[in-house]
């Protein structure tokens, strides 16, 4: 039958994902993949799975595998509300709700909030998965201009003195896909800048924890704690596959928030929940984190040794204190997407920064880089041969 | 800060639900709920958890924390398709695909297909969490009649004939709220119908294989295969908690459900996937199976039993071969939500059936009797004590 005149329009609209058929190429055997954002396996507690799964149904029994409430598995949000503090939140359980990952609630926020033609202020580059989710509400974007510093408060200022946005999304520690951490000087000024324009802010927070250097900053809803939407998860920490996010909202935007979740997947897993109940009750995030950290950071630090090493003169690149990616621009004019076929001829993938931008023609110079995924060697050694590939003549 | 004035108008349009504020009520201490719709705790095959968790370890190791792709686990995709083949649905894994839960393809399919206006047809009664998944995206609603053998397959036809619906939305078998089935006849003929005219039918089978008598029809998928979506769940014959729900879509509307999903999760929780896919690899859910059917059997039986011996004789009732719930009619004219009060008072609760109607003022002498979660002698008890509510004088 004739699917195509059943579509709504927002389904039209979307086209097929050009950064979906660049990855595809990426599945080659022998490939480096420096092209991914996703966590190493052997990031995972994998020993300690048979004893928070008997924890589990030790505690909570056939009460694991019910129906469970919007808003989430009380148990969990009552741990996550003790470990939140020492992130500078003190939020009561009632005030976390959990996620079907992050992506569940920024799909939630695009449902709450967007209207078609609505102003969505995001940072210049910005998560792909987050415009992925506000697409179909038919938003327009307007960038925020970033620096080494992260967020540039004057830019977000303009911004919102000029236009009315319906919402602010920022990932100000590790960002996805620069790296740049927006340093306490400027989250207490952007702070600042959301309260006096009654402005929403959405705080992704999703690789603080992976800190290899430097000290912990707190999230800007310390500050502004009724502007700001945070939200995090536990993907980068315990297990992606698990699917589990959380967040914590001013009180009025939550109870929209868990409305339309209702109707959006019920609820999150309880099981999942239960397990990342017990990994927190039982203190094990505080030693798999460690772990985690002394895993990565080895592989980043080859990799910013293999770019000074190699990468020609022209190129900068971001040196993040933790997260999961280093940012790479090329010299003005440059077009990294050319290059990209003859690195994965090579062997060696990567993303071409200009997917990350809203604007279009913005971002040719930059590519994105994962390093968690390999280890130092093979990294040194995919950065050399990019290198080379960037050095030929087109 | 103001929320209110930056919801979108799809949020504004969200009563608070009247049937969330009357279910409420429920959680009173003492309370005998004929109101939910939930599987019972004792049903889960809690016994053989543990051994599942180990298989899911040994065979997939790590894969099975990891991000996995938006179209579903693989290997549950493949013991699917030799499941379903006893269903008289034989496709490959390709064809298949996994979902949050029939809920995240419940929101899906709005998202996909929905335009504000867009007329859908719906049972009369209908599943409420569809309407929830659905409302968001501003549908209109058409009823199509039911009766004692289900839809009515002229009723749905004459509103093809005059109107132009996206797509029909049918709970063929043991349906919620009605408990009714739509015999095999009417299934051919619908099935006949929505190829004539070229429509698009959703065909949710949650219930079908809670069967406690007669013999299992052929889903309508099988008799029109192009102009079906069919759905179903592990909700009720595994554990709801796990949010594992699976479709089979012809091809162009599979990719786009897919599309959408990546922005609304990414996709299902890869463990609870895995161990779905054992639970089917093992035969685990063919011995779990009849002992579902035993535990609910009695229940259903019990409660028909009491019906007959004392509702007042101006009620009628269906009396399903399997499912979840009884569908009680009282005389013209009743108003059924009238009493629920007084029911609360005595310590049983249901659910007033009008909820179920997209039509105001519709179903006002009808309610929704739940059977899976009390003991047969409390279902007695409770369905004696709801009689003598119901003889009360206003």
């Amino acid at each position: 039958m004739d699917i195509d005149n059943l579509l709504a329009n927002r389904t039209k609209s979307m086209k097929a994902s050009a950064i979906r058929e660049i990855l595809k190429l990426v599945s080659k055997p022998g490939m480096v993949s420096l092209a991914g954002g996703i966590p190493a396996p052997e990031s995972f507690p994998m020993d300690i799975m048979p004893e928070l799964v008997r924890r589990v149904f030790d505690k909570y029994g056939s009460f694991a595998l019910q129906y469970d409430v919007t808003e989430g598995f009380v148990p969990l949000r009552e741990e996550l509300s003790k470990y939140l503090v020492r992130q500078h939140l003190s939020y009561s359980a009632e005030d976390i709700h959990i996620t079907s990952g992050s992506q569940g609630l920024l799909d939630a926020l695009g449902k709450v909030f967007i209207e078609p033609g609505d102003l969505i202020a995001v940072e210049a580059p910005t998560y792909l998965g987050a415009l992925q989710a506000f697409n179909p509400y038919g938003p327009r974007y307007i960038s925020i201009q970033m620096d080494e510093e992260g967020v540039v408060p004057e830019s977000l200022e303009e911004i919102l003195r000029k236009t009315k946005v319906k919402f602010i999304y920022l990932i100000p520690t590790f960002q996805n896909p620069s790296g740049r951490t927006t340093s306490l000087a400027r989250r207490k000024r952007i702070a600042e800048i959301v309260q006096k324009y009654d402005a929403l802010l959405v705080e992704d927070d999703p690789y603080s924890r992976l800190r290899y250097r430097g000290e912990e900053l707190p999230p800007i809803k310390s500050f502004a704690p009724d502007h700001v939407i945070y939200m995090s998860t536990f993907s980068k920490v315990f297990a992606p596959g698990l699917r589990i996010g959380f967040s914590i909202a001013p009180r009025e935007a939550a109870s929209w928030l868990i409305k339309v979740k209702q109707g959006i997947d019920l609820h999150t897993s309880t099981f999942n929940q239960a397990l990342a109940s017990e990994y927190l009750a039982g203190g094990f995030l505080d030693k798999q984190l460690p772990k985690i950290v002394s895993l990565y950071a080895p592989k980043q630090k080859a990799m910013l040794e293999a770019l000074k090493q190699h990468f020609p003169a022209e190129y900068r690149w971001s040196e993040p204190e933790g997260g999961m990616f280093i940012w790479v621009e090329g010299p003005e004019g440059m077009d990294v997407e050319a290059y990209y076929k003859k690195a994965v001829e090579r062997n060696v993938a990567y993303v071409p920064g200009k997917f990350f931008f809203t604007e279009p023609g913005a971002g040719l110079e930059t590519m994105r880089l994962n390093f968690t995924m390999s280890s130092e060697s093979v990294l040194t050694k995919a950065i050399a041969t990019l290198a080379e590939v960037l050095k030929t003549p087109r």
